[in-house]
């Protein structure tokens, strides 16, 4: 989507050059600043470091990552090699995984000649598939949000989690898509945006909607519980980072916290991601790994001096342990209903193959 | 305690000089600052920016304050005058106004030149009780740890939300109480201590904690779920800002989903206070008010550079809005039990009145 004359999608590629563009939302909301990507290394490092971030743009970035590596040679060794690279940066969100194998399924048979061509056509196809899904994410989502029951004219309070929006994707959003297709349709909704600590997505996300103009309201991760108990909440909505194959949903950590106080409100807790997210190789969410992050992302804390100014960043000493888990497993029985570019189903083995028939032919 | 040589309690007094000392907890954990309240607007600003905060603690400053107000004039009209200045500080923890209702019947009896030493007398009374009323927590705590089923000799995993320790406290704290008794009889307890957005008071405790040399792990209050579900948590215990006659507690914002993780995983969530947080005139937590805060304790945030150094603190804009309730309410179908300075009891109005049966006579 076009937002206020800043160019969209979150990610740019130039196949003629063999390089893409993405916006560093490291720097975000403060900065808007491009970096190129011409290298493996620099793609690994922008996944890494969560310059790019999200589950789809993930696996966007690593299938262009895979076609900027074959530059230097396309050969068995090399492909391998640069798979390699790419799937170890992050191990939670299954679009990496999932874009990888797909980039393999379709260049290995090739001959190496011939296969940086087809990286190009296939991480292009990724990408377009990827924005196609998310609108349609978007027009299920609506209808799903268009049945909760409210006074007529009254405010749609939406929560989510983290950010899965335009710039969790190469466009168009996950969690945020049905959202943007509620606004954009005329619906009176408002999201409360939820920090997501330790790095703060929900500024990425409060970023973007405030592009798109949509009402928001910020809040610390904790003030969640209390706004459900109030009825200020009338849905939650949530992008994932893997789905297994039984509705269990890892998304970011404190995810399951929002799912919990769902239940105990009764409020629908909705969980919107495209079939690469989906990981039918797996029965349940136990064994989903959960990525540990360095501990200095929540060691870096301000105070606020005398007269509630802020006085400076500062850092904690390195001897404060810190245990960082970047995800959490919600229970499929905590969610209400997942949001595909099929469909909604119950967060079911049944519903889910449902959906997806074919996937036991993965 | 005294803890490494510095000197506690948290709070001073110099009845003699007629000010008291606080630490500037808006420092903690970078510096340790002592500051002279010789007013009662000092008084009133101390509670009102949290340089003091934790309920007791707001509590006997509020005593203090008032006692430090006489010193210009005791008469009826400055008495109210001053309670009435630190009664509007803060509105959701219960002990600032039980605190200033009983100085008032202390002193509204005597001629106004007998008050100015009464407060004094009776702020001090306040002070000493909540220490030895802390002590008695820790010890009825103690043993409701030591009650919890765990293989023999494995680490006692405690889980705390917000800073409930000598800091919020005028000595020895409230739910750090039976952590700090169980380090001190030998049991290899464990603390996971959570941030606590926006303010930050999980680095209270983690400097606590380590100022003591009970081991403990800052974590995002986001992960708390997450641990729970991975089995690393044994018990959670919180403080609390007002616990009404059906058991039902408001304490810092975020507690509710410490206490839902708790539920929906088995284990138990206890909550520890004197009787001066109890407050019996209110018969469930809908009736509690939520301190709403100001929005920049959420605007300031950090952001991490391309190479995940901190690069500054940013503030976000104004325009960003900002919901803030300090606190929310934890059903009491929830709370384990409710440990006070006379023992543990089931959240319940059977309960409390069993453990307070005068309580309907205050």
């Amino acid at each position: 989507m076009n937002i206020d004359g800043i160019p969209t999608p979150s990610l740019r590629a130039h196949p003629e050059q063999g390089v893409i563009d993405i916006i560093d939302q490291t720097r975000l909301p403060h900065a808007l600043h491009w970096v190129r990507v011409n290298t493996l290394d620099g793609a690994a490092h922008a996944i890494r470091t969560m310059q790019v971030r999200g589950a789809p743009l993930i696996g966007a970035t690593a299938a262009y990552g895979l076609a900027i590596a074959l530059a230097d040679g396309a050969d068995d060794q090399r492909l391998e090699a640069a798979i390699s690279v790419l799937w170890a940066t992050r191990p939670t969100a299954v679009n990496l995984h999932w874009a990888l194998k797909r980039m393999r399924q379709r260049l290995a048979p090739l001959p190496p000649p011939d296969r940086l061509t087809a990286a190009w056509q296939e991480a292009t196809a990724i990408a377009d598939e990827d924005i196609a899904q998310n609108l349609a994410i978007g027009q299920h989502g609506l209808a799903v949000l268009r049945q909760l029951t409210r006074r007529q004219g009254a405010t749609l309070n939406v929560m989510t989690h983290c950010n899965a929006g335009s710039l969790a994707t190469v466009d168009g959003g996950t969690a945020l898509s049905p959202i943007y297709a509620a606004y954009d349709a005329g619906l009176p909704v408002h999201v409360w945006v939820s920090e997501t600590r330790p790095r703060n997505q929900g500024l990425l996300t409060a970023w973007e909607l405030a592009q798109h103009g949509v009402p928001h309201t910020l809040i610390a991760d904790n003030a969640a519980g209390l706004l459900m108990r109030q009825r200020r909440v009338d849905a939650v909505i949530v992008g994932a980072d893997r789905i297994t194959a039984n509705g269990d949903v890892a998304n970011k950590v404190g995810t399951y916290l929002k799912a919990l106080a769902c239940a105990d409100n009764g409020i629908p807790f909705y969980v919107a991601a495209p079939r690469s997210t989906i990981d039918f190789d797996l029965s349940a969410g136990e064994q989903i790994q959960i990525e540990e992050r360095d501990g200095d992302e929540c060691r870096f804390v301000h105070g606020l001096d005398l007269h509630g100014v802020p006085a400076a960043l500062r850092q904690l000493p390195d001897a404060e342990a810190v245990a960082n888990p970047a995800f959490d497993v919600t229970p499929a029985r905590l969610v209400s209903a997942i949001i595909t570019e099929r469909g909604s189903c119950p967060a079911s083995p049944a519903g889910l193959a449902a959906l997806y028939p074919e996937a036991g032919c993965d």
